[in-house]
């Protein structure tokens, strides 16, 4: 399968709404409105034979009475129409995104209908993604086939970071979390039922895909599961690869059979394959955000060494808990590096790791401890909590410490807990860049996920 | 030690406040900020010889000169005062909260001069709360020590939790966290190196407390682990106790000696009398703000089985998997309950537990599907995921949703994901009542906790 296969997907010159309505609220039509908030440039298509114009655009009666090529139809129609649609778009469209539920997931006639599209599908070679799914969000092409609207579930900006998702209401959700927390992305494909373009062929595409830094994928099942750790270790040579898989527990599968119709399988057999294919293994939803913000921003460091920098002693024990139970290190500081803070610092610092800088701590006197420890060829990264209790903090310590960290060139993960006033302190890390974090294990997981991609090495180890 | 000789500290009749400033930012002026701003009945007394008054009260040059007795003394001085300051309320004072950093958790001068304290109050019988803590916020009696202003750390209202932290950063950060959450507290105690009155004698008056309805212990080390145990387990017969160990890696333990003196131990040590003591035992930050959301909010249920109601599938696999890990069961719905279900709702509801109502789903009809299932013998409390993506889905539910909840009397525990629209969606869910998570895992936890208080018998088994 060569990858240019998947380019009517992620970057089609021309998209046709199959079931496009002028009524607002209607999937369809959220759909147009999303093509048209992304940025989309290519052409766009409604068809249903009903109307003769759409939010302004020519409505044609059919895929086929378009009278061009068309490289990508997506399809918002009930699933007994689908098939229809798909024969009258033999020789005119590349691919379709069938959004519409009721497939195999649903029952026997679902079923039935889901076997008999497979077989156009392949004996028509149009691609189908779906059905039962939300299709494609770019950040790189602008294109936007999700239902749900901008103002209920927030677009990322343009970042590195792929997602792929069987679940659409999981990807959905992951991307609104990384918008809101102002984390880019580059391509993010909910395939559903994945009835032909699974996830095997998506996690091709972005393994030669430039735009693509780190890939975070939903498993509810897979697919074909030898080709997909094929694929998987030659796209975690180029960059790092991490996947949940749910369904762990019996429950679960259960849940996620009626979900996609997947057989979620063995739970075993995915830990030795994500194992094999040096695929970083995320736990659950927190895992899953909390590595997407960390690889979203961060390039991955040499080793798995944390310096923990807060002004908070509490926080500081337990972020050095969380991370020695993820299997971070936390060294101690060189005594040389000890001899010249207490010298250099204060005397109201407590040196050590973490090294407390306490209630008397100034934005300046922060950043400079963040800057001297993080300096330190002992450490890797930095996990720094701010608590905004000491008077001395202000509005400045983010940009203070962007500056001093950014020479550095190792990440600086901000823990930064609390309610009201700690949010709006949090937008303020955001704004300079850093990742930030709400929880000492929260900001942990991100530093786990990173010192996974630390080398090759690292992420097999596992 | 009988348990009246706590009333000083959380119902005191008086209150000095000794280094008392005029100057704003200090943090002797900042404790005579909460004090007023909490609402705080008792007389209040500024002690400092360099002023006559301060934020218009009488400033009094020492304890002694108040000429009245008072039932406790905040100490806002430089920790080498500290012992004159105590040795002058002799007679006058009952009990001292000493915030003052600078002893123990310091250096060898430091420990030094808390072992004169210590022989100081044994000797006078004057009691000692710190040194190195923030003291006492108590919704009940009004009384507020923390030297942090409200505009940087909001406080809770009134509840039935009460927090005892050796950290004072811990503490605040909960109560924060809380306050923005909606869930009240009771009497939260920072009571730092624990001179003398630790965490066993507060414990004690806790359990004795009608105000306190569940007790949550931040513990970085214990004083008199016999006797902890004794009053734990005391305490945890008439109302759920639950605990976090911190300092349980070597830097852990390294860093809970520099921040508070505390000779942190083994943590085998701690499991084995947490269990003893029937103590919830919480694992981390995460835990310990996700139990007090669920025990600030709800009484323990009947057993440890939850019913999954959302509107989003992959969600929805992701807690039950995370319930399931936990050791909580998600039972599957009984053959009845499935069929009135199915009758009685649309058909695209996925019938199951989970119970996926898919995107079509609308406010009235989640809410009934909520009633239908928490209803049923098989469940002791429910998790609702509510993503906001479907169009049917408005401000509404909430109150919908705490109406058909309220006379059901299980614990519902809202799931509430995502970035900005989803954000103002879970403030309308506190509005009505609901603790609202924002993760799987966390919703899970929260349910944990709450399963673990489902009997004395619940606690034990651990």
């Amino acid at each position: 399968m060569s990858v240019g296969r998947l380019d009517f997907l992620f970057d089609p010159r021309s998209v046709a709404v199959v079931g496009a309505s002028p009524t607002p609220g209607k999937i369809s039509h959220i759909i147009m409105e999303s093509l048209e908030g992304s940025g989309y440039r290519g052409e766009v298509y409604p068809v249903n034979p009903k109307y003769t114009t759409v939010r302004g655009l020519r409505c044609y009666p059919s895929l086929r009475e378009i009278g061009k090529p068309v490289d990508l139809a997506i399809l918002a129609i009930p699933a007994q129409e689908v098939v229809d649609v798909v024969k009258d778009g033999e020789g005119v469209v590349k691919g379709c995104i069938v959004i519409s539920g009721g497939f195999g997931e649903k029952d026997e006639r679902g079923r039935l209908l889901e076997r008999e599209l497979r077989m156009l599908s392949s004996r028509s070679g149009i691609r189908i993604v779906g059905p039962n799914c939300m299709g494609v969000f770019d950040a790189v092409t602008g294109l936007d086939t999700f239902f749900i609207p901008r103002d209920r579930v927030k677009r990322p900006g343009r970042g590195r970071l792929s997602i792929l998702s069987q679940s659409g209401s999981f990807a959905l959700t992951a991307i609104d979390e990384l918008a809101s927390e102002g984390i880019g992305v580059a391509r993010v494909v909910s395939y559903g039922n994945r009835l032909d373009v699974n996830e095997t062929d998506c996690l091709e595409f972005l393994a030669e895909d430039d735009a693509t830094g780190a890939v975070a994928i939903y498993i509810e099942s897979v697919d074909d599961g030898r080709r997909f750790i094929d694929v998987a270790r030659r796209c975690a040579m180029k960059k790092p690869v991490m996947a949940i898989k749910v369904g762990r527990t019996a429950p679960g599968i259960t849940a996620a059979g009626s979900h996609t119709g997947a057989m979620a399988g063995r739970y075993e057999i995915y830990r030795t394959a994500f194992k094999k294919a040096s695929i970083i293994e995320l736990r659950g939803f927190e895992d899953f955000i909390d590595g997407c913000k960390a690889l979203g921003r961060y390039d991955p460091p040499k080793g798995n060494r944390v310096v923990i920098i807060t002004d908070g002693g509490g926080v500081g024990v337990n972020i050095a808990d969380a991370c020695c139970e993820l299997g971070l290190k936390v060294p101690s500081l060189e005594e040389d590096l000890k001899k010249r803070i207490e010298k250099e610092f204060p005397p109201f610092f407590i040196v050590g790791n973490p090294l407390d800088l306490t209630g008397s701590v100034t934005d300046e006197l922060f950043a400079k401890a963040v800057e001297r420890t993080l300096r330190n060829k002992r450490f890797d990264m930095a996990i720094v909590a701010a608590l905004w209790g000491p008077p001395g903090l202000t509005d400045r310590l983010p940009e203070i410490l962007a500056r001093k960290a950014r020479a550095i060139k190792k990440p600086v993960i901000i823990c930064s807990p609390g309610g009201e006033y700690a949010r709006k302190k949090r937008a303020l890390f955001r704004k300079y860049g850093f990742p930030v974090f709400t929880t000492p294990e929260s900001s942990a997981r991100a530093g786990w996920v990173l010192s996974k991609t630390s080398q090759r090495g690292g992420r097999r180890r596992s």
